[in-house]
């Protein structure tokens, strides 16, 4: 007889793969099993060394009958229906204190549904995310996890073994009970459309505006990745501007179409978001820009009718560097109000400086700024808000100019920056104690008898339109 | 016995009210009926002559007796668990054939799910829109009407007689099965926020960057309202600017709470936008506006750290003019774009042309542009596009200049301006065939192994990164 599994991984699609033999490797026995079993001979030669540690079953019984007791099995499935299926199937194998984790990417309303449904039966269910693509999951991931104080006891020192570290603390955190890990891990999503959203728009100003080629443009994003704009998604932008395509011999960037595909992950951020009175206009942005880049053939018709030119800018590099940056804080700053309403709206006391530094290695969006961010929740911020912050905000007003500067020279000559705009357009609402919402106030009660608050004085008033 | 009423109003509240009185008026006798009965006498006795056609009773069960068959009654309660609660009592007091109507804001959802159920016992659900206020509804509303054709051959000559009139035509029409009513009015309401907010934005220019008075910029507003920007929240802001508060003597605008409420269209609107792929930036920003406004105390928080300074502009009052302008033409054009989208996803089959002319009159959007995009709907439009209507083009082209330079001195001058701003980035994204999303193509493809299309090729390739 095989020994117990600590752990089990159903799925071996290119995540769970990539897990099992990071758990392998760390040195723990792991069951694996697939809907096809026929994978498993495949899995289990490609894994060489490690296959001692690793234990196939063909079938869903003799993997559950695999594991030690409590178990624990991980669920590398597409999320949704599927989900679903696998808890039904699984259901009748499993025993109280049992726990079984969601590794995709959920819905975290669906997740607080299943686990609702079976806590009533003394099974843990652990909603987690898990970011870093392929390479992360083998060699580090960034790992946000959801569920009960007794299932971390039992998952947490195997996800601290396995994740991503920054300067040695493990990129892995029990963030809350039932939804709180897939909610965080859809926000992350949200920065990373937002922050890849900005870095497009800044190309296109260097590509159309100031007329450089693929590599110069490559060039200045491994500058920048010199200074505080140091993280994953710039460098890589730095390193694949600098590719050719084989078989043209053109910037391999200029043979691909401009056409964004998505998951559902931005869209469930923009909808929490606005939901939660908390509308992230950048992560906006970012999801608008990717529908509107699927209508290849509506563009190219409103160019011919409207005209698509773009003008020459006038902006220096170091402007664009710090606009960048500055939009970069205030990404940041509105996906972490979006985590602080959620926290408060379930109940799950997200503690913000961890997921700051969770961040930090493994995932899509890691980033210096972050290490500032964690600091920064680590004070005790005035309202949560994050640009409040003293290192924040003396990084605002040195980079905000430049912000004004690139969003005015974009609109004024033509060219997209809808992300750079929603940036500036946040901050200028923000930082104003008295707006203009007056008058929409004052429209409500003309048309509708709405009422409106009376400065400094509390209760429902009428305008003198009403007298 | 008194006569069987043509139809029943239960819900006499401001608008319930105001239809039974509007109704009565046409000659159409109704039963009307509250949850409270005590409201009926003073509603008789406030009704004076038309209450020879009002015909009062104290129970539902008295009402729904009191009506000539296949019954038409009208719900104006709130919507969501009242309505399912309403519906649970009155169903057994109903025969097949009978038609119920929904004439509150429901979310078109549950719009869907109550016809589906009901359908099943053959009675009729119409889901309706119901635009104009109060006085709208006494004096003509606008109208927006989903359900079947049974019940649209039962209420239509009711809605066509008490509904706002443009040079003779009636602003009601049935628009489609199901949720249509409910859909078209929520995204009405999410166009109102949009221009409300643009609204805002050029008073926020006018007073704090041009340092005029409330009352000069309403004077500009009634200047502007004499040409192609007429429309009823011209008209409106132009009206309440020139009002003093009876208490202070300050403008009235001035001891307004600078806090805007908002009940659940607009949110819904951006909701379903993103569902259907159809991000409709401007609605998005209004929306958010909204939200952002209610956060004062965080917001003077910001001012003080940071800082509020707006400077002073030079703007022309014909350059903020055509901005508008241009500004309410892509809101509109955002707007028919989620409608057509939604069409399409729920087999509505809407005719965007009768949408256009039923908002003509009676509702708060009311405006001339109206009668221009009606005009552009009834050409064949390629793809739907408002922006593509030869109408529209060339007001774009003359007015697309004073928005970008609108939104550069905005966006120069510290001034929040993010619903001119979404417009002018989704302009700018939408008329260029060649955008920046093969940028985030490639970063997908080198992070994630997504794959991408290469131009004018099929099928999914992978960057040079990956060989």
């Amino acid at each position: 007889m095989t020994q117990a599994a600590r752990i089990g991984i159903y799925g071996l699609g290119t995540m769970g793969s990539a897990l099992a033999l990071n758990m392998a490797e760390q040195g723990f026995d792991v069951a694996v099993a697939n809907r096809e079993a026929d994978w498993l001979p495949a899995f289990m030669s490609e894994a060489g060394d490690l296959a001692r540690r690793l234990h196939p079953h063909e079938t869903l019984e003799a993997f559950v009958a695999g594991l030690a007791l409590p178990r624990i099995i991980l669920f590398m499935i597409p999320s949704g229906a599927p989900m679903d299926a696998m808890i039904e199937a699984v259901l009748p194998l499993l025993s109280p204190g049992d726990t079984i984790i969601d590794g995709g990417n959920a819905d975290f309303h669906a997740t607080r549904r299943r686990n609702a449904d079976l806590s009533a039966r003394d099974i843990h269910f652990v909603g987690m995310g898990v970011s870093g693509g392929e390479a992360g999951a083998r060699h580090g991931p960034s790992m946000m996890v959801g569920g009960s104080d007794h299932s971390w006891a039992q998952l947490g020192p195997i996800l601290t073994a396995i994740a991503a570290r920054h300067e040695g603390d493990p990129c892995a955190a029990h963030l809350g009970p039932d939804g709180a890990g897939h909610f965080v891990k859809t926000v992350h999503n949200g920065i990373e459309y937002a922050d890849m959203q900005v870095i497009a728009e800044i190309y296109g100003l260097m590509r159309y505006g100031l007329v450089r080629a693929p590599h110069e443009i490559g060039e200045a994003f491994a500058r920048w990745n010199a200074g505080p704009l140091r993280s994953y998604l710039t460098e890589i932008t730095a390193e694949l501007l600098g590719y050719r395509d084989p078989v043209t011999g053109h910037p391999a960037i200029d043979v691909i179409k401009d056409a964004a595909g998505q998951k559902g992950t931005g869209r469930w951020t923009v909808i929490e978001a606005v939901r939660l009175g908390q509308s992230a206009s950048m992560i906006d942005a970012a999801v608008a820009a990717r529908s509107w880049s699927s209508e290849k053939q509506t563009r190219v018709a409103i160019e011919g009718a409207l005209g698509g030119a773009r003008s020459a800018l006038d902006l220096g590099e170091d402007v664009l560097e710090r606009a960048f940056l500055a939009a970069r804080i205030l990404c940041y700053a509105q996906g972490f109000r979006i985590l602080k309403a959620a926290s408060e709206e379930y109940g799950w006391s997200l503690d913000l400086a961890r997921i700051a530094e969770i961040w930090r290695a493994g995932c899509i969006i890691r980033s210096d700024l972050l290490d500032d961010i964690a600091l920064a929740f680590h004070q005790d911020l005035e309202g949560g808000q994050l640009i409040l912050a003293p290192a924040m905000a003396s990084e605002l007003e040195r980079t905000i100019p430049a912000l004004r500067r690139t969003v005015a020279a974009a609109v004024t000559g033509g060219h997209a920056a809808p992300a750079l705009s929603a940036a500036i357009g946040w901050f200028d609402t923000m930082r104003q104690g008295r707006g203009t919402a007056d008058l929409i106030q004052a429209q409500r009660d003309f048309f509708g008898h709405h009422g409106f608050e009376r400065l400094g004085e509390a209760g429902s008033h009428h305008g003198p339109w009403w007298d």
